[in-house]
């Protein structure tokens, strides 16, 4: 068995614990996390972003997703953990293990923080039955993993009201209303996105999200702040005094909490809470969606307007990568990781620029298929004047975060790979060309993306799009386009004026490659008459799509028209930043298309 | 005050009761209701099929809503009754008029038969937070109405298997194995369609409805048929009582249940169930879908393959009602009705023709703006050869229950009405074309008939299609297309292979034309590969489509593929059944259009 294994298990004897759940998370439940966080890959070895550890006495198991399996039957390979592959037939989840395993008296723990509360009370409930108990209130690798990162406290920035539109006292006097909504005096925020977005603050500590660490509670009169001491400079300290926002260090909520709530109604969404923090509390709880979470997914005018600058400046970036990678894949040597790091240097040459949204996709050929593949050293590929290369990257800008695919054609297709590509383009377009009564949500849309890749019997494994943060998160909630649902419950929300969406229909052939080509859409007010609200869909991308994968054959007139319009625009948008030769290959790459007669 | 409103007003207060509520209801949650049950009507003089009255000791008010705001209005004048347009703004609705009215002590009364046992169970909780109380178990009419008519108890009879395509043998077993799984060994069943698939047996109760009054409580071992003693003939019980059917007199439910239930887990609906069954229950109540819901939904291969000639011979009846109407209207004088009567003479000479399925809709030009027109003696309008007559009727066939709508042209129409013409036929077409996953529900693809209107800033207020009973009602769950959801949740099940839905999207312009075009779809497996199960629609509608609405300039190839396509079935299904001069009209009637060059 792994050393650190052992040493656990060690631990788990002493404290008589029988068995120890370790996932991927942080004290927010957030999407990406830090070093200090990464206790399963210090345990376990294996790397990928998703998985959970269970540790008894006796034994080790880690549960990944098909993503992950061929990965992490390499990196366990030798560990003594033995891999559950969820979703395979016979595989139980971890809580059914977890349940099948524990016998009445025994003792299952976990740190209480880096499980939400809905899981935590779940779990409770649960043991119960069996006459086990969980123990939450201590993190028993603090004594095994001597060199832990540090938790980060980077220096956190307020966001001036031409980049968040909306001021701090503006927004909480909706929050406020929103609680009194629920009859509530308290509430307790701790998902750092609605934080940020909150108190127009931004910070550095979460890789490809520029978001500080911090929990936040929320009454009638004041906002306490729970953030490091080091984040916020004197002026910042100031500025949120005024909207009545006190400092506290990051980890005394927990000592602090008791106090704050007792006898408040504290609206809190048990999904997103952590477990520790839920049993701190001493007041009422009400359960309820972050109100943060509608309001932010709704962009103002100015966000909406630095969102179109922001786009036009994404659009620049991506662009000239792609006049670079088609003119050079026959010149140069190329490879997914050099590609990669030439894209991030367009970018960086933005300005506003600050990161990227999340870790590159470049993926050549055959790697494309793979959904989520992120070249390492090992895998990098080097490109030729053939096939296909995917790239899904984004940008944080201080106007805002970008999500563009683009799957550009290195030689000539073959006639299915034609038909395929042509068929995904018409899909994008499709969904980004309807106009919709209000009221509709993504599982009433999604069909538009898809179906025209149905009927020749493709699919992609995948929701169609998401929501994109405004220089928060680039996977944002809670709309998105999505076709199953879950006992009939659509859980994407209707889909609102000022909602930005990402639109990424897709093929992916195994060994073979993989087609995406994904423009973000923000949601419009259209025709109001009799009938209701038209809403209609505006492209914020602005990329050529690359006509050499086009066979007009596969389009109607309709099809054609949509993506002519596209290129019309992306031209009048991107060709003042353009001069020369660079010009004109942005015409060409741009002109409009024609059925051959 | 209306003389039958102030005889029930006299009776509330001998009886010291303070609101009387007289649904539009009876006994089984039916969507049509025989003369018995018409109470509404009879006290308030109003003959829509949709309403509820109330009567206080000082006031009457009538709800109803859209369609009948007019008709209401005309036949309420004098009656002193006030009228509540139900989703109009400032519009209470009954209940909360009814909780804005009842003081504590006082007591509303209904017939609890006539209300589900969700709403009785929902006034219930309502009133006792304001300390009134309801009485459920006395209809005041019987003491007022002295001329209601008798409760129906026309003679009932068996299908053969030929005709039901399962025993009722096999189908108790399916729904005892479904009561099993609900932890049930009783259920009560009271729809009447429910009942009348269950055991194989049609009857005459209700208008358009192929059904026996009866109510069913079915044990492990028994099966109680609450049913007129006239109803069955002896070679019919003898069938009966070998599956183990006991029948009782239909009244004796109420005095039998408490004593049938004792000790009994008791699988029911209470949507369904009515209140005054729901009181009588000994046992315990366990709430659930009726199993015979998606079982009767999901038809068998012998009721499919019945389905198909039943739609062969609707074709050839609605076929050659067209002909009939589109030879005819120049030389001979057609209104509304007789078109109607021509068309059901038409259904009559089918074999196996019982009735029409609902009551016709013959509307001519600005009368089929009107959804849910049905020609009065007094509206009654005269065909000329211009404008559209639509035409939505349906049969009862001992083979299965059609629905078809078309809208006949009759005249040369303007460039706008053949655009919404030719766009209702596409988005009919686009709907029935699609191929899909597994696991979609109507809401997912509603969109694919309304999304074309939509384009034009149109839409039908409405859903787009609701599934078809066989041999039972024209309306039934669980399927349909709808795209609204309430909070997120799309009621309308899963598509399953061999489910009916209806097609049927419009354009209704007020004050000057309706156009629906209708077909039923049946739901088939189509291929099945590593994405899953795909499926897809097989038109069963077999009528062809009035090409003289149709201007090929706003169609696509695809639309013009599907649109010959279709006609070529049409016509192959029915020319058997053509000859002479009329054979060659069908084949002109389904020629297969092109695009003019």
């Amino acid at each position: 068995m792994k050393r650190e294994i052992l040493a656990l298990q060690q631990l788990l004897q002493q404290k008589k614990i029988d068995a120890y759940l370790v996932p991927t998370s942080d004290f927010h439940q957030s999407e990406y996390i830090s070093g200090y966080f990464k206790e399963r890959e210090y345990l376990s070895g294996f790397t990928g972003s998703a998985g959970t550890l269970v540790v008894t006495t006796d034994e080790a198991l880690l549960w990944t997703d098909g993503r992950y399996f061929i990965q992490a039957e390499q990196e366990l390979e030798g560990s003594g953990i033995r891999l559950c592959k969820s979703g395979e037939e016979g595989v139980p989840t971890v809580e059914e293990y977890l349940l099948s395993i524990m016998q009445p008296g025994q003792i299952l723990a976990f740190d209480g923080r880096v499980i939400s509360a809905t899981q935590g009370i779940d779990l409770t409930n649960k043991l119960q039955e069996k006459q086990a108990k969980i123990q939450w209130d201590e993190n028993l690798l603090d004594g095994i993993w001597k060199e832990r990162p540090a938790l980060p406290e980077r220096p956190a920035y307020l966001l001036e009201e031409r980049y968040s539109g909306k001021s701090r006292a503006a927004k909480f006097a909706d929050v406020r209303h929103a609680m009194k909504q629920y009859g509530a005096n308290g509430h307790l925020l701790t998902t750092l996105d609605d934080i940020a977005w909150l108190l127009n603050l931004r910070g550095d500590d979460v890789v490809y999200t520029p978001v500080p660490l911090a929990y936040l509670y929320l009454s009638m009169q004041d906002a306490f702040l729970y953030i490091s001491p080091k984040a916020i400079d004197e002026k910042g300290k100031e500025k949120l005094a005024a909207d009545g926002v006190i400092l506290r260090p990051y980890e005394k909520i927990y000592e602090e909490l008791p106090t704050r709530t007792e006898g408040q109604d504290v609206l809190l969404d048990t999904a997103s809470v952590n477990y520790s923090l839920y049993r701190c509390l001493s007041g009422n709880a009400i359960q309820g969606v972050n109100p943060e979470k509608l309001q932010k997914a709704v962009k103002n005018p100015v966000e909406i307007k630095n969102l179109f600058n922001c786009h036009i400046k994404d659009g620049v970036a991506v662009t000239k990568f792609m006049i670079w990678l088609k003119k050079n894949v026959r010149k140069t040597a190329i490879t997914e990781r050099s590609a990669e790091d030439y894209l991030e240097r367009c970018r960086q040459r933005q300005e506003g620029y600050l990161e990227p949204s999340f870790r590159t996709i470049s993926a050549y050929q055959e790697h494309a298929a793979m959904m989520h593949y992120a070249a390492t050293v090992e895998s990098d590929k080097a490109l030729a004047p053939e096939g296909m290369l995917l790239v899904d990257s984004g940008g944080q800008y201080l106007e805002g975060t970008t999500d563009v695919t683009r799957t550009f054609v290195l030689g000539p297709l073959p006639t299915e790979t034609k038909l395929h590509y042509t068929t995904v383009v018409r899909s994008m377009l499709n969904l980004a060309s309807v106009r919709f009564l209000y009221g509709c949500r993504g599982g009433n849309l999604d069909i538009l993306a898809r179906g025209p890749l149905w009927q020749l019997t493709l699919d992609y494994k995948c929701g169609t799009g998401h929501g994109v943060g405004y220089l928060l998160n680039v996977h944002e909630g809670p709309n998105a386009f999505r076709w199953k649902m879950a006992q009939g419950y659509d859980s994407t929300s209707v889909l609102e004026e000022g909602m930005v969406t990402t639109d990424e229909p897709g093929v992916y052939l195994e060994g073979k490659y993989g087609i995406r080509i994904e423009n973000e859409l923000l949601c419009r007010k259209d025709v109001k008459n009799e009938y209701g609200q038209f809403m209609r869909f505006e492209p914020l991308t602005l990329v050529p799509i690359d006509l050499d994968g086009i066979d007009v054959q596969y389009m109607t007139e309709s099809d054609m028209g949509a993506l002519n319009q596209y290129h019309r625009l992306v031209f009048d948008q991107l060709s003042p930043y353009f001069d020369g030769e660079e010009l004109e290959t942005l015409r060409y790459y741009t002109r409009p298309l024609e059925k051959k007669s």
